[in-house]
């Protein structure tokens, strides 16, 4: 039998960053404060999502940093034992996208120089063609864009945001990249539809590949502080100074979204491209995407019994589980908890985490 | 505070035959074969269905037996330590209703000679004025009917069969017995409804009481083989002998519930008297069943949050239970199984047994 191979090359002056952070409370039980969705192996391929995400990684780049809380420090090591200690850069407390995204940057520029990066989330699941998207990301990144990859809807998402592409860069070694008309939120039904039926809109998956110097720019440009505090941080990271000086400057960095601190103005400008992602793409959100990504694989197996009950999500069994007359029910187990619900109700199960919290039960979240 | 207290006058020449049997699969997993639901604590009072039948019995009877598998006498008198060896009567197979209470019978006759007899199921819940009516339907007994004990209607159900009451039979010492029309088996709901708008339907609780002799010879002259098969073993049950008698005659007793082999055609010929029971009762047939009756005190406590779901029934958790946007949902927990369904499809529970019978999974039920 012949096998397809898709030769990778790979991209030797692009370092990727993947940060790992947020818990991932819609797939309570599971997800846990102190292993959180990126450690978890939800798709039971033996592999966590961050594992995965550095292995679809590695063939493609230079190198890769890993940014966590100092919490998941150790986990995350023990998990990528092959990435080295540097390579993992751990937050005193979480300072969201951009802080993280611009750190590792301003790492990655002190030990590299004004290399290319590019950020991928920790948790999110890819399959098909994702290394021709990054080539193509690369080399509009080279031309000094800040690149998103816009995923092709599979259909009118209400739960993602989208990007909506604009006019060709004319790039020959990036024929499908184009300038970003903007950003938008996560839209209603009906403007999804519209959306889709321009042809225009992509899933924003919240991929960037910039050259450091370009990021950093932008940073400086809008968030003269943050820029340079991450500089600072960066100036001292592989030093004896790194922990005073995270100590001094880490708990003043504001805390804010790389897509409101560069994406949105920088758009506005005219400096983010994008290119498009052919490759499926989920980001796991809640136990409905689980289980349209499990479905016709069910992990239960022999442990669930069904009767009058289409397509049960059962995880973490332990014992028999019956179900009777309950469509799309979604059953998780683990030693501490048990979580019933339906797939059109996954959304909410993050209330539950608020509520335990509420009610002093910090163990269990 | 003062107590009313309902003085109880014991039934001197009462005995109360309490048959159990039936392993309840409606309420699977917490019923199985080798615990039935007869020996289950399903109200969390600290005492079994079975148990309960015989608290609630002792106090208005000379003396009781019960009839049950070989397989569960063990544990019957290990639930019953102050019965007795001698009450409790094991069968060698399931022969249905008509052989155990004919045999019950048979053997209080030859211990006690013509006394009453009245049978009680071991795993109904009744709470209420129920020492009143056993009392007026001893009275009736005593003049030679069976007596059957028909309980108020909570309302139009389609889950019971219904009793017919007729003519009063003008009794001073039982002023409420009517003769018995006739039996009827679950209605639909409109003809549940026509039945409660006329006053004269009740529910039929499988309660008879009738003197030892009155039955039998009903007995005698509605299934001859079965009347001789169970006063041969009656003769020699105390005896050396049973063993042997059980071995030869068992095997061959029809199987037919009591209902069709007496009271139906007992009261089409006018032998059968109802004296309604207003006391609270119910079979605890399914978990909707079982939620009614513990709703307002939720057995899960703490152990169950609720999130956007009414009135969740989960039992036996062993760890938080998280349930999210579903009304009135069925949870069970036990150490080799978890049920999950709703109230409104309680009934098909049984379907689980079934389908694990058919796959050979019988461990598990």
């Amino acid at each position: 039998m012949l096998t397809t191979l898709a030769l990778v090359n790979r991209i030797t002056d692009l370092y990727a960053i993947v940060p790992a952070g947020g818990a991932g409370t819609r797939l309570w039980p599971l997800s846990r404060a102190g292993r959180p969705k990126f450690l978890l192996d939800l798709l039971g391929t033996g592999r966590s999502l961050l594992q995965a995400t550095v292995d679809r990684l590695e063939p493609l780049v230079a190198g890769t940093v890993v940014v966590t809380g100092e919490a998941h420090a150790e986990a995350v090591r023990a998990q990528l034992p092959g990435l080295g200690e540097q390579a993992v850069l751990a937050e005193p407390s979480p300072r969201d996208s951009m802080a993280a995204i611009g750190l590792a940057t301003a790492v990655l520029a002190q030990r590299h120089g004004d290399v290319l990066v590019g950020s991928f989330a920790a948790d999110h699941v890819i399959s098909g063609d994702f290394a021709g998207a990054v080539a193509q990301a690369a080399v509009a990144a080279r031309e000094g864009h800040v690149v998103t990859i816009g995923i092709t809807p599979r259909g009118p998402s209400t739960a993602f945001g989208y990007i909506h592409a604009g006019r060709t860069l004319g790039l020959a070694e990036a024929p499908d990249a184009r300038a970003t008309r903007g950003f938008t939120e996560k839209p209603d039904a009906s403007t999804a539809r519209r959306y889709l039926a321009t042809g225009d809109y992509r899933w924003n998956a919240g991929i960037f590949v910039a050259r450091a110097q370009v990021l950093l720019g932008h940073l400086a440009e809008q968030r003269p502080a943050l820029h340079e505090g991450v500089r600072e941080l960066a100036r001292v990271w592989d030093s004896p100074q790194r922990e005073a000086a995270l100590a001094e400057i880490w708990p003043g960095l504001e805390r804010i979204a790389i897509d409101h601190a560069i994406a949105e103005p920088v758009a506005a400008a005219g400096g983010v491209a994008v290119v498009p992602g052919d490759f499926a793409w989920d980001d796991l959100g809640d136990f409905d995407a689980l289980a349209a990504h499990l479905a016709g694989e069910q992990a239960g197996g022999e442990q669930v019994l069904a009767i009058d009950s289409a397509e049960p999500l059962v995880l973490g069994a332990d014992r028999l589980v019956a179900v009777v007359g309950l469509d799309e029910v979604v059953v998780v187990q683990t030693s501490d908890a048990l979580l019933v619900t339906t797939r059109a109700r996954a959304q909410r199960v993050k209330e539950v985490v608020d509520a335990l919290r509420t009610a002093g039960r910090d163990e269990l979240t």
